[in-house]
Formats: structure tokens, C-alpha cells, sequence
């Protein structure tokens, strides 16, 4: 347990490796790191590290703990980068944390105004790391580069005017030279951006609108003026294919939620992925899931990509399991739609048609009174990660399954706020159910299901050493066998919610996995 | 890993054994339990436990951790009774946890008034057991007694008026069939009580002030009215010998804290330990640590009882670290001052005469400009346990080196505002100093010394495994051997202070050391 000052010194020397962009794109060859989001530009959340594995988790210990003193709720994921890992913290903080002992080497803390608008909670999901500069999104709309030496801000970029109604709460990602980043805001009808910064300056380099405006295509799928508090947020870190030259990132519900009338249309591109280029930032293709949506329900998922044979032919697929509780298999190259179908109850569509376009059950509009509909507000998934193992080729996904009563409400947009236009309750005596499935990822047919004991918030990390690691509402972390879903190891580390996914890393030889907790962050380890 | 859920059946039917007045007097027979808050009535915090011990303390993990929702500091010792742990949040909450587990079996939640008067942070210390009762003060005054099978209000009784500054955040202390309990408001000039509560009923059995009233021997050391905005409060666990049948108590500053030409006088019982009979909470005896106090030196650190050698003479004693930086040695049946010397940098007092008053130095007197003085206000002591072993026979305490700028102010008393007279500030450039030190209990003779960082905020525990425990500013707990304070074992905790102490329990046979460290609560045992 005792740790020399040395390794200190010998782990500030080694951040100061410039995190370059080739190894960005092959973070397979170092499997000790971390090194965005998603752990991979495909959004795999997958490590090849094989220490921590099936015959050993059972003796998996806690190695550091490291608190915020924030009581909003923690649903970062650390970067790790030769022994330092980067972490941002709520609402808009971020910390260097020593992998190896969990203290701080640096901390930065914003000051935050008083009026912000953020519609659940002053949460931050993460940073990315290119060069020597490491990028936090803030809640006042601000794109910030800190020094990974010092923490010391580099440049401040304003993104979007938190005034209207806009935060950042999303990982940025870095992509050849740019940072891309996107924001929050659909409660409030600000109209979704998806904006890439030049690294080294901060200077914009593009910006994709995701609501259309006047003249473009696209925008006719809004009745009147609704297209300027459309919405569509881009709140959830999107992945990128190097061999597409295309970023896809998911969108969020159209303005206002659950009140239709005042923007009928498709609402494009709402609920949606949009794949730009990486380049230009211009919309190759769209594909929306949930048209004209009434219920909520963000396709601010992780996409995966992965290719695989689809009907006899070889193909670049991005693989979705919307919040709309139905799986969708595309084409990334060209957004075909290729398979849909439903993988948690829902009563909404009576299917999808040829183009993956939902066939509407009669009645599940909401109304005043409040109208019963499967899946929740929450969906059947949500923000947190799936994850997919090239070992067993299983896609895994924390499963939500629950039902909601939507009511429709007035809805006059006011730059800056609330634009729900209703609102939705839980029903009545109905139990949330909750499961890790592994899914065969260009079926959508269940390999196994780990059974939890209420509806998720935690994403899950695949391991090499045939493991899958998720966490419960109930605050403990655990380890199922990646082939048969088997329990293998928990910890009860926390009474409060876990809204989070886990990640892995190694240093010095010995692997962590990391995960933040309730209101910390642990590492654990084997001794 | 996986835990029956009978266990927990098998833990709620151990906690309806009843926790009588026999067993509080004999903790030592029943090692694997922590009846009350320092482990026994003579304030040792020290365990008979050897299962963790000096030769394997090195294997240490975290078994199980319980987080608050609170960013208020964590500072409760839990009580452990037959597998069930018991432990106040912040800030006026509690929770009976499974000691195996770290699950809470139930939970309760107060709701607290908005204009609350609390100086220093809305905190708790820990709650105390009796029969099937669970005792917890409140930050709005209030004593509760909860069932401690399901955490229902059996009495809610009002201890003191918060509007007129009044907290609790002591954890009570239950003594025969009554619970002892003192307040907070020391910045507030709320005038200081020892109270005893019938532990059935919750009807108050008697009352002691802690600054006398007209008529009363010691009244007389107060100028003018200036006892009536007294303070001299009580809100930190004291002492109980069944032998004197005394409860002893500490007390904190006279108020108001820094300007003492209001209250000219001796300013009795101010900054005292006072010995009331525990049955009639008559005042059997006192001992003044500072006379006429201006430099906010509560005496409100816990009393340490020990019966040994002075002069050739078998005696009970009182063993007491002051916050004024002199280690007393009192005669606890009488009084009588048997030692005192300094045990930190101190330039107050050239000594102390042989009645163990002080001899003060001039120009120590806050002034407007303000005026250098060591110790600090935090002084060489607070609130914080020391831990006294009967196998080493050493008095382990967390000793703080530190000096302080202090200054006067006005000091009108209004009821239920503040009433500090002035204030301190730091002295520029000067880095305090913080030690774990073994005291040889009669001569404060050092016999070991471990180096901390910075002055610390949590103190200690000993066990007869030969181990001290303690915990850093910088967010570690530690081990320490309790004959040579060589480090054996640390883990990283927590990115914040540490302000609790640690105990220790076991359950199923296996030994546990829990401790609040940062806004959780971790145990940890060897596997």
C-alpha cells in the first residue's frame, strides 16, 4: 500500500504523451487506456484486457474511492491516459486523478451562474483528451480546453446561450483535429446543434442544425414557425467511423414534448441519427425513429457499429435499441433501414413498416386526462452505454421495462422556458422491471438475461476476460459471465442511484475497472 | 459474495434482543457489539478484537460502502448491536444498516425548519440505544426515540428552543434508564444544559445549566447579565463512571466566543468538565480548563477515564487533552488537579499554577487589529476521540499544531443570532501540523509519534490486534501499530476532509473497522 513520491512525478511525466489522433483511432493497441467515451470510435464500451476475468472477479476489491461533494447526480465516465485519469465531476467540474491511488492532481471548478436551465439535474457525462488538452462542456454553454498537465483553461468557446434555454452535459469527442460537441436543452424548445471547435483554438469549425431551418430540406416537416424551438437535442456522445468519414449522433425529442398540435409534421430530424461528415459537418443521411413523437423519447442512445453479415451480405451496421422500445439494425453507409423490432413491452406501434417507419396504435396520443402507453418516459433505454464484445459477438443492454400515463398541456414557447406542453406519471401499481440482455446484435434475439430488480440507469462495459459489468438502482456494482450472464461478483457501494457506466483501465501492470457510484468514483481491483 | 436473504431475517430477529443497562456496563463481554458512541462509559474507543491485527492488517479491503445524499459533513460514530448497525446522517437523519451488508433495513428522514442555527455545519455524532429504543437529537432541538426494529417515532421530545440558537448534534449517551444529552449554540449565546430524559417516556428527569443563575454558586462570575447569553454548551458525548455514578461532561466557550469585556469574570462553567450525579444531575464537582476564555477553547473534547498510579497513589482518573493545548490529569471522584502541561505550541500561558489555573501571558487578549496566538480557535484538541488502550497502555490522540490571528468585535446579545464578539484568521505562511501521538497517560510523556500532513479533523480507535486507526485530511484511513506507530495499512477514502472517528465490530465471525470518511460510510474487513 505505500506509494512512492516517485511514481507521481512518473505519471505527470507520462501525460505529458501527446494523445494523438492515430492513437485515437487504434485504441485497441493500447489496451491500458481509455481513451474516449465509448472506450472506441464505434461506441463498443468494450476492453480487450483479460486480467480481471470469469475465474478471478469473485476476488475483485475496491482499490481507491474518490467523492465529489456535489449531491447532483454523477454519470461521468473517466478518460484514462498513461496512469492519469480525467474525470469530470457535477455540475461542471473536472479532476487529474492518479489511477493508481485515486488523489487528485489537479482539480478544476467552475463558476456556475444562478439561473441555469437544466431540465434533470446538473449532471456532466464526461471529457475527451487530444494533444495535451482535455475538453469539458459546461452547463452555461461553453466548450472549455484545460491543460491535462495543470488543469489551466487553455480557451473558452460560448457554444450556445444557456439564456435560451441551452446546456452541455454531454462527453464532447475529439475526431481528427476538431472537438465535437453537442447540447442539451429539449424541455426548453432549444433547437438542437451538433458543433465541432478546432482543438487548438476553440474556433468553430462547423455546425449542424439539427431542426432544419427555412428553405432547407427537412424544415417543411414542421407546421409554421416550430421549427425554431424544435428541439432535438444532442445530449448523448455519438461514435464515428474513419472508413465512412461520418460522425453519427443521436437526437433528442422534438419541442414540445408531449403536446403534438402546435408542430405538426415528422418533426425531422428529431428522434433521429444523423450521420455528417466529419469534415463539413454536412447530413449525409438521417434516419428518424419515432416521427411526430408525443411521448419523449430521445434517440439519445449510444450507437454501435459493428459489421456483420445481414442477409447474406457484409455490411456496416450501426445498431440502436431506442428509448421508443424498439431495436434498430441500419446500414451506416447509407442509413438503410434493415431490422426493427420491439425488445421491451411497448403499445405504441403496431410494427414498423418496410422503411422502419412505426404503423401508430390508435389512442396512444396523449390528452388531458392522461393516456396510458408503453414504454415510459424513460423508454426502454436510455443515455447510459450498451456495450459490444467482438469475443462472443453479444451486444449487451441494460433493459428498461415500464409503462407511463402522458397528459398533454398548454404549449407557448418562451426563449428560456419550460416547453413541455404535459407532462406523464408512473401508473398505478405497476413494477418497473429491469434486465441486462445480451442480444445476438443483427437479430435482436436473446442470448441470455440477467434479471434486475428495478428498471436501470447504468450502462454496461464488456470485457476480454469474459465479463460483463453493470450496476443496480440499488447501488451495487456487479459482474455477470459474458457468455451465460451467470452472477459472478458484487459490491454494495452506495444507497444512492447508480446513473452511470463503467470503464477500464490499466497501470502499472494491474487492471481497474472504474465506475462511478452514487456520489463517488471507485477502482477496483485484484491484489 | 451472495448473501441469503434469511441473513437479514436472521439480523432484524437479533436486534429485538433488548440492549439493557447490564450490557452497556460490560461492553468487554460482548466484543463484536459497539454499544455507545466511544465503545464504553469510560470514553476509551478501544476494542478488545484481534482478528484484524498488526500481522495482517495489510490485507484490509472494503467490504461494503453506504453513501449519504447530504454535502453536510458525516461525523457519526454508528452503535453495532447483534449484527445491526445504527448511525445518524446529516443533517438530523438516521439509518439501522446490516453490518454484513451495508443495506439499510429502514430508514428516517426529518424534516427541519429552514431558519435552523448552526454554527459550524448541520451535523450529527451518532445516536444511543437502549432496550428497543434508538435516541437521536436534532438540529431543531428535539430528542427522538425510534423503535429499533422499524425506525417508528415512539416519543419526539422538545430538548431545547432553536430560535433562540440551540442545535443538537451530540450523540446521546443512555445511562441506567435515562438519556443524557447536551446542545449546541455556543456562536448563539444559548445558554448551555446537561439534560437526562426517562428513556421509556421521554419526560426530562433533570436539567443542569451549565451557567449558573441568580442565586446559584457561580453566578457570581459573570458580569452584569452577561449569564444569560452564557453558552457553555454541551455538544460533545461525555463520560460515565457507575463506581462515582458521575457523568462527566465537557463544556463549551462562554459566550460571547472573542470579546470577553462583556462578560468580565471567571465565566463559570464555561470550558469545564463538569461531574454531575447521574441520577439527580446535581453538580458533584468542576474543573476549569480557561478561566474567562477569549479565544473560543471549548473544553467539548471527550473525557477519557482511567484508574492508575500518580504519585505513588492509586487513582481514578480523568484523562484530558485540551483544546487549549494543556493535557490535564484530574482526580476524577474529586476534582483535583493532578497534571497539566502543554502538548502543542501554545504562547497563551507561561503554565499553570498548582491549582491548575493558568498563568497567562499578556498581550494574548484579542484585540481590534487582532493578535497572534497559538493554538489556533481548532486548538491542539476538538471534538474529536482519542482511544485509550488498556493493553499498551498508551493514550492515543490526534493532535493539532496550529496558531491563529484573533480579533474582537461587537457583541450585543440578540436572542437566537449570532454573538461572536470577533473572529480569527489564519496566520499568513504558517503550515500547521497534525500528529498521531502515544501518550503515556499519566505524564503525557510521548512514547510515538506518527507525522500527518496537516492538522486532522477525525481521531482514532485502538485495538487489542496492537492497531491504532485514525484518518487524514487528504482523505485516507490508516493503520498505525499501537506499540511503535510504525504505518501498517492505508486507503484512499475520499477526495474530502475526514471529520468522524473510526470503530470497529464483528458479525458471522469476521471483524469489521467502519468509519465515515468523506459522505460515506465504509466498512472494511479481511476476506
Amino acid at each position: 500500500m505505500k506509494i512512492p513520491a516517485i511514481l507521481l512525478v512518473c505519471a505527470l511525466a507520462a501525460a505529458a504523451q501527446q494523445l494523438t489522433y492515430e492513437r485515437l483511432l487504434h485504441p485497441e493497441k493500447e489496451p491500458s487506456n481509455w481513451l474516449t467515451y465509448s472506450g472506441n470510435y464505434a461506441g463498443h464500451r468494450h476492453s480487450p484486457l483479460t486480467q480481471i476475468n470469469d475465474s478471478n472477479v469473485g476476488k475483485l476489491k475496491v482499490a481507491w474511492v474518490y467523492q465529489t461533494n456535489s449531491l447532483q447526480k454523477f454519470e461521468a465516465t473517466p478518460i484514462v491516459i498513461d496512469g492519469i485519469m480525467y474525470v469530470s465531476e457535477p455540475p461542471s467540474n473536472m479532476a487529474a486523478i492518479d489511477t493508481r491511488t485515486g488523489r487528485a492532481l489537479w482539480r478544476y471548478r467552475r463558476q456556475l451562474p444562478d439561473d441555469l436551465r437544466v431540465c434533470c439535474g446538473q449532471v456532466n457525462r464526461g471529457v475527451a483528451v487530444l494533444g495535451d488538452l482535455v475538453y469539458l462542456g459546461t452547463l452555461d454553454g461553453h466548450l472549455l480546453a484545460l491543460d491535462t498537465k495543470t488543469g489551466a483553461i487553455r480557451w473558452d468557446t460560448v457554444v450556445v446561450d444557456y439564456k435560451l434555454g441551452y446546456s452541455i452535459t454531454v462527453a464532447p469527442l475529439a475526431v481528427k483535429d476538431k472537438i465535437v460537441i453537442g447540447v442539451a436543452g429539449g424541455e426548453y424548445g432549444a433547437r438542437g446543434v451538433l458543433d465541432a471547435y478546432h482543438a487548438r483554438t476553440g474556433k468553430q469549425a462547423w455546425r449542424f442544425w439539427t431542426v432544419p431551418g427555412p428553405g432547407e430540406p427537412g424544415n417543411e416537416t414542421w407546421k409554421g414557425d416550430s421549427w425554431k424551438s424544435g428541439a432535438a437535442d444532442t445530449w448523448v456522445t455519438g461514435a464515428f467511423d474513419p472508413a465512412t468519414n461520418l460522425i453519427y449522433w443521436g437526437t433528442g425529442n422534438p419541442g414540445p414534448d408531449w403536446n403534438g398540435e402546435v408542430r405538426l409534421g415528422d418533426n425531422l430530424y428529431s428522434d433521429s441519427i444523423v450521420a455528417v461528415d466529419a469534415d463539413s459537418g454536412k447530413l449525409k443521411w438521417y434516419f428518424q425513429f419515432t416521427p411526430h413523437d408525443v411521448h419523449d423519447w430521445d434517440a439519445t442512445e449510444v450507437p454501435v457499429l459493428i459489421d456483420a453479415e445481414v442477409r447474406g451480405e457484409k455490411r456496416k451496421l450501426l445498431l440502436f435499441p431506442n428509448r421508443n422500445a424498439f431495436y434498430y439494425v441500419l446500414d451506416r453507409v447509407t442509413g438503410k433501414f434493415l431490422l426493427g423490432k420491439p425488445y421491451a413491452k411497448q403499445t405504441w406501434a403496431k410494427g414498423l413498416d418496410d422503411s422502419g417507419r412505426p404503423i401508430r396504435v390508435e389512442g396512444t396520443t396523449p390528452t388531458l386526462q392522461g393516456v396510458k402507453v408503453w414504454p415510459s418516459v424513460a423508454g426502454a433505454n436510455n443515455w447510459y452505454s450498451p456495450a459490444y464484445s467482438p469475443v462472443t459477438n453479444l451486444f449487451y443492454v441494460a433493459v428498461r421495462d415500464s409503462g407511463a400515463v402522458y397528459y398533454t398541456g398548454e404549449a407557448v414557447y418562451k426563449p428560456g422556458e419550460r416547453f413541455d406542453g404535459g407532462g406523464f406519471r408512473a401508473i398505478a401499481g405497476e413494477e418497473e422491471q429491469g434486465f441486462i440482455r445480451a442480444y445476438k446484435p443483427t437479430t435482436a434475439e436473446v442470448a441470455w438475461e440477467y434479471k434486475l430488480h428495478s428498471a436501470p440507469w447504468a450502462g454496461v462495459l464488456s470485457t476480454a476476460g469474459n465479463l460483463v459489468f453493470g450496476a443496480t438502482n440499488e447501488g451495487q456494482i456487479f459482474a455477470l459471465n459474458a457468455r451465460t450472464g451467470a452472477p459472478l461478483w458484487r459490491f454494495q457501494a452506495t444507497s444512492l442511484l447508480v446513473r452511470s457506466n463503467p470503464m477500464t483501465y490499466a497501470v502499472d501492470g494491474k487492471q481497474y475497472i472504474a465506475m462511478t457510484l452514487g456520489n463517488s468514483l471507485y477502482a477496483f481491483t485484484i491484489e
